[in-house]
């Protein structure tokens, strides 16, 4: 049985205190659950937010290969026709294959927030899922409140969702809104659903699960729906979102796949998850959690000798499914540092040989991931190791002092200015730059030392700049680490950097983005010439 | 119907990568479980653990009022007598009322494992649990493997149990050892082994419920179990554990008590959930979850302007229970989209007035945050700008000038300076400081011009120090935001800057860190003198 996986970390998802994404994060976070086989991203809410407009104007143009896209807004307005509601019309403008329609399905946000009338609120909902069925839209009705209305008025509430189900709505969805539904009620209220339909002669509807997290319990709510016969399932990548979070596809995704038989993605794509999200968390700046189920750093590792005494005897003796299974691995808290095999595997996916240095290369690399590098996430860095341990290692230029110089007086501009001594070949430049930042300026100036000799420099961009705090408890003297991501045309690399002085980390990571492409051409010119 | 609580934070919570508690932490923990109501704290594993004997020969001087005290061990070893069996006599040694006994219940363990019989892992459960009865110790049996044991076989694994009850076990406890089961599994093989129990003429045995986070199941396996009739619950606090957790006890009490009207605590314990929650994090030096159900910081939160003019109507209407009942409050964000209203609630909270300024402080909001500030992270900067904005305010200090200085010459270490012109009253002081990084450079000659005038900074101490960067595409130009947290006793407060400048942002949020506190302290000084 397929269950189709709605995702919402765009909208929903965002609304989780302290984050905020940028429409370019949003088309990355797009691009990464298209690839994980998500079958519905929705974009934003283009009626409350006119930044999202952007987003769907650009994601046209994304070549999502498997994703449908979808806006969010809500019914029309009380009294007002769909043409002229401007929420109504913000949707049509996104002009997206999905529209997702919230609406009202408890009596007492129609009376006593929305302040209108039972009928007029049904009339909200039919006009506006047949408005959006007359423009071919796919159009899926969130049933707000859905499990705290039936309580409090269950004909009412299959009310709204007889009338979206007879103006063409393509999937009914269930939302427990405030995340207080236990499982055994979302059970029993999604079968009565099923058998008001069959009493109304209705054809059996297309059903959807919207959950949060307030009782701990959004991920068991989603299962017994499905259990119950619902298709669609609305969550968001790592349970990002308001109060306690969304719904978190990732273990519902895993636990429907692996243990309950429905199909959700492909094999290959399940093993993508523990990727998936660790890399939205990225995105957002956001610590992904190590205690995450399924796909936390620590979801597999075994700290007391008895447990790593017996998964040495039997694997699953204390693991519930195979690691591999979506992309994670066991661990053994001990030793977490990668071993010759790995190395060498990885230098081989990078096209290079070690020539016996491996030995070398680990230890160098044990060294810097305890003083906060951590090679994982920048490969850029991780190629420059390899290459520089190779005995005949040439470097096309030799960083040697800098200085960088910030300074304020009294209500005047900030200003930033570093100097920086660079040697290439036989030569030594010294320059200086001032900038937007520190860190900016001594781009700047190494940039000004490289270029003369170095032309094709200029192709190269510095498109990304992170800063992480590793340590924060130790206040201003904890460790940053800093990751740059650079491109030239098509071609992107990560480097990274990481000391006490958020300066000298910017310029190990600085360094490494502009040694990277010089080597590259340089290859590329021998093959050429020879 | 009662619930018994029974907390393994100080044995099961341990495990957790990351997570030690001296004994003095482990007593102060018991304190904190006895206030709450728990009705069992299990203290440790003295036969594992030899730090743990400190624990049991100290708790038992606590004067615990409402609590048993557990130790916790394995059945005797195979081929043992208990007379002669280490970890058994270090149980006894431990003076328990309350003794836990783990045992396999699984054939996988029992053969693969262990490498025992059958027959002998029965006799070992037997003589364990017959030799603390002759004791006079409630006997909790703990069935590892449970569940995983049932679906391989389940005769043997309910032999296990019946071993266990026939030599006078008190509890009979289905663990979930590896966390992968779900809700309807756990429902039906509870079933089964009440079913088992009458089948075999056997009385009806007190079960209890163990469960681990896996599946991101845990509080809903819990549930599952105790409606099916089991009566002891077995987890920690904030969930801590193993792998992915421990079951997280928090949500289950609040889940049981006040939607499943089952008994655990006192109206009143119940009040300190949120404050027990953050105590035991404080405690274990982990920063709390701010989204954990119930009692997270976010989880009665409200950002959207929809929600919150909906609570503003009707306090139920986005909130799944009244957060007053778990020692929570309800909040609402300060963000770019608040209105006045908001604003004005908010400064109410925070005991000022805003004497007329309101549209002022928006007007400042809106620009600040349009420049990268987000003030729904930092209300001590909120709580800073609201009152700058009285029109009689004098500030403690002026931050006139700055300078820092960042420097690397060749292989020598980096070094940091910074100096500081800082007007204090008449005085203008100007000092000069290095230290691990720009930023702490610059912390430490502020500090050097404010501590002879302010001896009271020298106890506020920069607990935190974040930064993230807002249009990271922008390359070494981006804006980074910092956050600082700061602490004086048990009072704390977070503060934020933004600049393209990331010393310039640090400088803007470490002025706000150090000028609150001395306002805090004027007012405290006022009101005692007035």
């Amino acid at each position: 049985m397929q269950i189709m996986l709605y995702d919402t970390t765009l909208r929903d998802g965002t609304q989780r205190e302290g984050m905020s994404l940028s429409c370019e994060d949003k088309l990355k976070i797009a691009r990464i659950l298209d690839d994980l086989g998500i079958h519905y991203i929705e974009g934003g809410w283009p009626g409350s937010n006119p930044k999202d407009a952007e987003f769907f104007r650009r994601v046209k143009s994304l070549g999502l290969t498997h994703a449908r896209v979808a806006a969010f807004g809500a019914t029309r307005h009380a009294g007002n026709r769909c043409e002229d509601d401007a929420n109504v019309q913000a949707l049509v403008a996104a002009e997206t294959p999905v529209v997702t329609l919230v609406g009202k399905s408890s009596i007492l946000h129609v009376e006593q927030v929305l302040e209108t009338t039972r009928e007029e609120n049904l009339a909200m909902i039919a006009d506006t899922v047949a408005y959006f069925k007359q423009r071919d839209k796919e159009v899926v009705y969130d049933a707000e409140h859905f499990f705290d209305g039936y309580k409090l008025d269950p004909d009412y509430t299959l009310a709204t969702l007889a009338a979206a189900a007879r103006a063409g709505a393509n999937c009914l969805v269930l939302c427990d809104t405030n995340g207080g539904a236990l499982p055994h009620e979302v059970a029993a209220i999604t079968r009565e659903v099923r058998t008001s339909f069959r009493a109304q002669g209705l054809p059996e509807p297309d059903l959807g699960i919207h959950t949060h997290n307030d009782g701990a319990l959004a991920v068991a709510n989603a299962l017994a729906a499905v259990q119950e016969g619902v298709r669609q399932v609305q969550g968001t990548i790592n349970g990002y979102g308001e109060r306690c979070g969304n719904m978190d596809l990732i273990p519902v995704i895993a636990n429907l796949q692996l243990k309950l038989g429905y199909a959700c993605v492909s094999r290959a794509q399940l093993q993508k998850l523990s990727d998936v999200a660790h890399s939205v968390a990225a995105i957002a700046n956001l610590n992904p959690d190590p205690h995450a189920a399924y796909v936390g750093r620590s979801a597999f590792a075994h700290k007391g000798g008895i447990h790593v005494a017996a998964i040495e005897k039997v694997e699953s003796s204390y693991q519930h499914i195979d690691p591999t299974l979506v992309g994670n691995t066991k661990r053994v808290v001990v030793s977490e540092l990668a071993g010759r095999g790995n190395i060498r595997v990885r230098a081989e996916e990078l096209g290079l040989t070690l020539q016996g240095v491996e030995g070398n290369v680990v230890q160098r690399i044990k060294e810097l991931e305890h003083r906060g590098f951590q090679f994982e996430a920048a490969e850029g860095s991780f190629e420059m190791l390899i290459r520089r341990s190779a005995v005949d290692y040439a470097p096309p230029f030799d960083l040697l002092d800098f200085t960088v110089i910030v300074e304020k007086r009294g209500n005047h501009q900030i200003t930033s200015q570093a100097t920086v001594k660079v040697r290439i070949g036989d030569q030594v430049m010294h320059t200086a730059a001032e900038g937007d930042g520190p860190v900016n300026a001594l781009d700047g100036a190494i940039r000004k030392a490289l270029l003369p000799h170095y032309p094709e420099l200029a192709e190269v961009r510095l498109v990304d700049y992170k800063v992480r705090i590793i340590d924060e408890h130790r206040g201003t003297a904890a460790t940053p680490r800093v990751l740059i991501e650079s491109a030239r045309g098509d071609e992107r690399w990560s480097t990274i950097g990481a000391s006490h002085n958020i300066i000298e980390a910017s310029y190990q990571a600085l360094w490494d983005s502009l040694e990277l492409p010089l080597l590259r051409s340089r290859e590329r010119q021998n093959r050429k010439s020879s």
